[in-house]
């Protein structure tokens, strides 16, 4: 049988997506979050996911904000640098002692010293994001309303039929700033206030568990078991065979995220 | 001549806005930032703009939380409040004097009596945002494309054409939370952290009117002053006169931003 262009540029992204898994897997449970909904949004001939990020923490200082006389903030840009990043939930509550760089905690910052140039130390949570390559626009469309549907409400098709799942879970909290003349990394919060965030971001986890649980659902019934009429883009489903190792793998990682979960509190 | 349905269609929200932003005049300069990119796109025959924000502070009290025994956090949602919102970079720095109600800072909050359904008060900063209806598929992706290569990355193409022209400046602060048992507001950062926020609000506004020029620049040159065959969904540009009177009036408007942005330091 000849393929179609569509499932051979499929085929080798999926291809891709398979070698590089395997590349993480030391790394541990990192996006293994995103398998479920992958392999189901993957399971419609007509639809492929082409990148993916399952929501992180990250701490970072800016890079240098001065560009041709512009000011850029909030971007980890030239010369940023990551100083923690998490996918894992079991990570979050003890980042601060994983640093290689010690931090000073200094309450006593003269506020004088912020400039237009200072790069601030950024504390983020960004929740998961998906990008999903589309065999046309009926199916790009399908897919979006979708996702608008149940909150993801950031979302958007872009070139080439590519649709990107996007919902607004987020913090973005300025903790501390790069010392110019010290090169030390000053937190202008307290100890305290981090164990806040942290225990914020562990809230935000779960929502987006949640959200990306909701999605899946919807996906699901919407997309995956809607009748053949209602979905104009749907040739083949995946078969009996393909849908129970689905099923099996999906049920594991079910069963790890609500281990995980159940650590919280 | 009979007019098409695009264009019947552009006519009544064009005239919608008008008598909107009539209504709104009182309040200030509010949404005046918008108007110059909101004037340029709508003299695009084919794109007309449908709902836009220029960038604002927030500061509000979260809804409830708990619906259905999921958590959803950071929303305003029901029972949400508003503290203060402005989309002036004037009103920033006094925001705190003018809230009805007072604040209590009080850095010995109990970490312990935080919990999933605490409702926080969030300290935001969110960037320009436009909608944009445009005739067709082919229109919608110019505008996208375009948005897209000046750094508006979180930009999409929506339903019936609507093309989400988005960037991510953001600020996501829990500043402090709802004492449900006195019902009062209280901080858990300090005076001097506000001060720092609301400088970093002050440099997103700037950021954010430098990216809002910065995407006009890029939609007059490659969209509206495009050859004919290179753009073609453009079927008829803005007359001379129409042309003048849009550049006198975004003159003025430009003006006044720079004097808005002169008083930063």
């Amino acid at each position: 049988m000849v393929q179609d262009a569509f499932q051979q540029k499929k085929e080798h992204i999926l291809a891709e997506i398979k070698s590089s898994s395997l590349d993480l897997s030391p790394k541990g449970t990192i996006d293994e979050l995103c398998f479920p909904i992958m392999n189901l949004i993957n399971a419609h001939m007509d639809m492929v996911t082409t990148s993916s990020c399952s929501g992180r923490l990250s701490v970072f200082v800016e890079g240098n904000k001065v560009h041709d006389k512009e000011i850029k903030t909030g971007g980890k840009g030239e010369g940023g640098k990551w100083l923690f990043v998490t996918h894992d939930r079991e990570q979050v509550k003890s980042w601060i002692e994983k640093l290689e760089e010690p931090v000073i905690f200094q309450s006593e910052y003269n506020l004088k010293r912020m400039g237009a140039s200072t790069r601030y130390i950024l504390y983020k949570y960004e929740p998961f994001i998906l990008h999903v390559k589309c065999r046309d626009f009926s199916s790009a469309s399908t897919l979006f309303n979708t996702a608008m549907s149940c909150g993801f409400r950031e979302s958007g098709i872009g070139s080439n039929n590519i649709v990107a799942l996007r919902i607004n879970i987020k913090l973005d909290v300025p903790i501390g700033y790069l010392d110019e003349l010290t090169g030390k990394l000053v937190f202008f919060v307290d100890p305290k206030y981090i164990e806040l965030m942290d225990y914020i971001t562990l809230s935000k986890f779960t929502e987006n568990a949640n959200k990306m649980q909701e999605l899946y659902n919807k996906i699901e019934a919407h997309i995956l078991k809607a009748p053949r009429e209602a979905s104009k883009g749907l040739k083949k489903l995946e078969t009996k065979e393909e849908r129970r190792e689905r099923k099996i793998k999906e049920g594991l990682l079910r069963q790890k995220m609500i281990r995980s979960q159940d650590t919280q509190n």
